[in-house]
């Protein structure tokens, strides 16, 4: 706990005198003044999260964290637990989703085990931070103890800090996990303080049902845990999963680092529900990529209160929203510090100024 | 007008064939079915166009039509009419947003002179369909013969076929042309029967005096010519543009060779209207890629029948939006092709089927 205070300490302000650069070189670009829009906001940001008016996005990386959910065994999803798991193989083989779109996007994935419930067979491209092997069925008790919260916490810092190694100019956040949105929708009932019914979605598809019986888990796991929604950490561990603690730590840490974090859908926006309620300092450092199609993201968002870039009705989750909006982000970037200005280019600037 | 009337005739539906196994692989990759959202919607519309189940988009060109109007004289614009020429040579020299965002989705831009009121210096990357030396000033009369107006189609189908020997697998629109969206909105008032007001905005950002003047100008055109809607080259010679003109005969040339055609902005919504008015089968090879801030922006779109991909606040024009909206097009196709199947992948499918 103490590494997560700590980190929390050392999250600062957005740079402001970047961002005043960053704003007076937009409106000198060759353009209207603000006719892109939000990319112009975007880029400004990044310059107060990066501290440099002209800030380069090279180094792209997408933590793809993956853990496992006893609730799975409740019937909340439309997929069995092992998937969780065989998707895991995907993501290292190269396969899925959020493979296609970060080599489009040019980001690298960063896979970590940090809490499926099988024994993963160790790959050089997965990283092995388990918690421990799934949490618990959380309508019986809590999901995690609070020392594996923060374990899970402080995987997700450790992730950032051996990246960054690397070069990281942007994060982005992504799940696996067969169960993580009852666990999100559960996360979301508590913070935001409104009906499960209103923050529960259909995952992975389930039929109307399912749904129900959904809510009916999510409704039982909050009466038996009582989580505090005064203490984050609490929240985390009676409700929460391995993979939404350790996208906590990724934020934590992106934000103390400096470095943008892109998050993806409903199960990133539960893990930054939590790490704005731990800091609020770290709202500053997230770009909301996309508005899910989980009723409950809508709410998260407005309650952290985060616009998201793109609506294109997904809800795949793994980081692929995140991946369409690093390239997003890095477009933003690029227009600031590639575009000539009205005096470079010898263009006649606007007369109404 | 021989010519277009011929490539009208040789556009064809989408092939429902390669729509149908499309959509059956987007069911077998590994994600819940239907997860990718808009993207699947994407990816089997080009599988339509193309009449590849699996299409693969590797040659990216955005052409950027310009051209000036008469109508600049009568204050419409926050910008001089000479910054027309300045921008095309800003574009020659990439340095321009369209340059950078193009650059960003790996696409090639073609810059087209189709009508610039000044004589260009040449130069390899230009291309020069010079129509006439911009339009003439439509509160007075037409802005151009119907003649001129055959010949900016012609135009605009020309440098698609000289195009697409090097290779494309999709086309962006754009445009420059000091007080196009001025055209624009009259096109938009003639097919949609809106008052001149609603679909007026601000364009490169005039204030409410200009913009009170912006709206008595389009009125006039209107009543000076009174364009026949059931003859859209009559609009177009009477209140359109020689880009917009252009932009119609890429839209036409791009379906008839089965090429996605992914509209920018405002302007680019003008020459659909047209090409959509010439004939509606054209429709099904657009993609509009976003929502602009013109407010007759999504009047037209509505009208057309198109949802734009994104909506980030921007009114820039030059083909930027097409260029975010060509990354979006390649990566509903790259999910396609790119991702495992559940059998490839050993991974179980939903339960719930």
């Amino acid at each position: 706990m103490q590494r997560i205070e700590k980190i929390i300490e050392e999250i600062g302000p957005l740079d402001k005198g970047a961002m005043k650069q960053a704003k007076a070189r937009q409106n000198f670009l060759t353009k209207p003044k603000e006719s892109l829009g939000i990319l112009e906001d975007v880029s400004i940001r990044v310059a107060g999260i990066t501290g440099s008016p002209m800030p380069e996005i090279a180094d792209k990386v997408i933590i793809t964290m993956a853990g496992d959910h006893g609730a799975a065994k409740r019937g909340v999803s439309a997929f069995p637990q092992d998937v969780t798991a065989q998707m895991v193989y995907n993501f290292i083989r190269g396969g899925a989703g959020i493979n296609v779109l970060a080599r489009h996007a040019g980001a690298r994935v960063v896979v970590v085990d940090i809490g499926v419930a099988a024994d993963l067979e160790p790959s050089p491209v997965l990283v092995n931070k388990k918690v421990n092997h799934g949490t618990k069925d959380m309508t019986k008790g809590p999901a995690m103890t609070k020392e594996e919260a923060v374990r899970s916490i402080t995987a997700g810092i450790e992730v950032v800090e051996e990246e960054l190694k690397k070069g990281v100019d942007v994060i982005g956040t992504g799940d696996m996990g067969i169960g993580n949105t009852t666990a999100s929708s559960a996360i979301t009932a508590v913070f935001t303080g409104r009906d499960v019914r209103e923050v529960t979605g259909r995952g992975t598809g389930v039929d109307d049902a399912a749904l129900e019986n959904k809510i009916g888990v999510i409704e039982e796991c909050l009466k038996v845990n009582r989580p505090d929604k005064n203490d984050p950490i609490d929240v985390l561990a009676k409700v929460g999963g391995f993979e939404i603690g350790g996208l906590v730590g990724v934020i934590l840490a992106g934000a103390k680092n400096r470095v943008p974090v892109v998050i993806d859908g409903f199960i990133s926006g539960a893990a930054a529900l939590i790490a704005t309620q731990l800091t609020p300092q770290s709202k500053d450092y997230l770009i909301a990529a996309h508005r899910s199609v989980e009723s409950g993201h809508t709410i998260m968002l407005e309650h952290i209160g985060l616009t998201p870039l793109m609506d294109l009705n997904m809800r795949l989750g793994e980081g692929t929203g995140a991946a369409l909006g690093i390239f997003l982000t890095e477009a933003s970037t690029r227009i600031l510090s590639e575009m000539a200005t009205f005096a470079d280019a010898g263009v006649s600037e606007s007369e109404s100024e």
